[in-house]
């Protein structure tokens, strides 16, 4: 592992770090901010996953929630959207397929199979990577995302209850099979048998098994992707079918980006700590 | 004056804008926090003077300060660093120099003298274009500012205590007359009589004219332009010379980015609220 820079930050540290990793094949970067308390023992992590056009920056830049990780004692990782110099022709040349476009998904496709593995990299490779080098503890992590990837999380801990013990969004995907952007996502990376594309739908898997535990959504009435990529209305439906526990929150008059998610940040960090505090360290 | 774009950020709303500024003779932008409160009543504005290399969106969306400025009921406006598209020859080939390089100066010297006119935009024609467009309040000011710029604030604060009510920097430049970015910028802009320097040089100022108020100034240990540029010792000899207050606060293992200001922003409202609340709305 590679340090790639390190910064105080509310008396704890920001870093930006890159490995070779062994399920994507490539370099990957990352970014992490450890809390103070993590300096004198293990401390619970979560895990964001970021929305189309972003890497492993974004969120460290612009969430705010450096403060309120600081205050409960909470790691963040903050892993890139997608492997990047795979060297796939036009990898880069559509901002919803591709590079930082990979819907976490572990692709089964030619060209995108070899390297396009960022669910298991996600799910398996970096958590055991932050373990072993960070005061992180591997029993107590959650799960949450923005868009693409608030669906990124909600799979990942509708798919490993045992392993993300909270999980929350801000305006995510939540039906990619039914929406245009999904579609072509998982056509490319997941090939046309729909049956495969279920294990990386929210909205599917909820139904196939919900989550032990209540999912905290926030969502921007002006976010203008709100009736057509998002549709928090289908999850929500979902969820009532099997009974699961969600909390949808429809925040008046903000919009997709991060303006709207430095506002929440501090409800959906409090609500990991309440979830994982339930975890016996 | 233009609205570019606006979100919803915490209750209140965070714009961008551009106009045609009479003072610089170009088109300028800026960005405004407004906080809840402003839609009821006027309230005070603080105004944040940008680094080398940034432009009037790095605090906005770095500092998380809308959070506390909408605790507070403060509005903030974020000027650009300088005149852009000036069309003068090598403008923009130099970081330390003309675009994004300002120093927040009236240049003297051609060919900058006929743009390069921020200390001007600054202090007149940018806050009375926000008390005409926004619910601010011109009596309540306050200015801060990082590097450069947390020189630039220092300079106003200086030279205009009736206007500037409060004022605070973030590991200001404090003594660009002794510098040697400083030196070339001002040799550029305000040509070699040194006598012209003084009027921008926080140094020199604060011997001649105390500010009527504790100064705030946060400065990382961990900053690698402690010991060249930034000199926070000069300033603390200058102020102690002539009984000037001054909170210098060392921050051990901070350095100079925006998890520097981040982590210490909310102390910087929280010092500007409480000196604007001595002044009668």
């Amino acid at each position: 592992m590679h340090t790639i820079s390190e910064h105080g930050c509310f008396g704890g540290t920001v870093g930006f770090y890159s490995h070779l990793s062994e399920a994507v094949g490539l370099k990957m970067t990352f970014s992490v901010y450890r809390p103070p308390q993590a300096a004198k023992r293990r401390v619970p992590f979560l895990t964001f996953l970021s929305a189309l056009l972003c890497n492993h920056q974004n969120f460290m830049i612009k969430s705010g929630a450096q403060r309120v990780a600081a205050e409960l004692g909470l790691m963040l990782v903050i892993p890139d959207t997608s492997p990047r110099g795979a060297g796939i022709p036009g990898e880069d040349a559509d901002w919803e397929f591709g590079a930082s476009a990979s819907f976490f998904v572990d692709a089964t496709q030619e060209p995108w199979s070899r390297h396009y593995r960022m669910y298991t990299y996600v799910t398996q490779e970096l958590p055991q990577l932050i373990c072993a080098h960070f005061a992180a503890d591997q029993r107590r992590q959650g799960i949450f995302g923005h868009s693409v990837g608030g669906n990124g999380a909600l799979v990942c801990a509708l798919r490993n209850p045992q392993q993300y013990r909270s999980v929350s969004a801000f305006a995510p995907v939540v039906a990619p099979s039914q929406v245009s952007s999904g579609q072509k996502a998982f056509l490319g990376y997941l090939g046309p048998d729909r049956s495969r594309w279920a294990e990386y739908d929210a909205c599917e898997l909820v139904r196939q098994r919900p989550y032990p535990g209540t999912i905290l959504i926030d969502q921007g009435t002006a976010d203008k992707a709100l009736a057509g990529h998002l549709r928090p209305d289908l999850f929500e439906a979902a969820c009532k079918e099997v009974r699961q526990p969600l909390s949808l929150r429809m925040q008046d008059g903000y919009d997709h980006g991060f303006y709207f998610i430095s506002t929440f940040v501090e409800d959906h960090l409090r609500h990991h700590a309440r979830e994982l505090a339930h975890v016996a360290e």
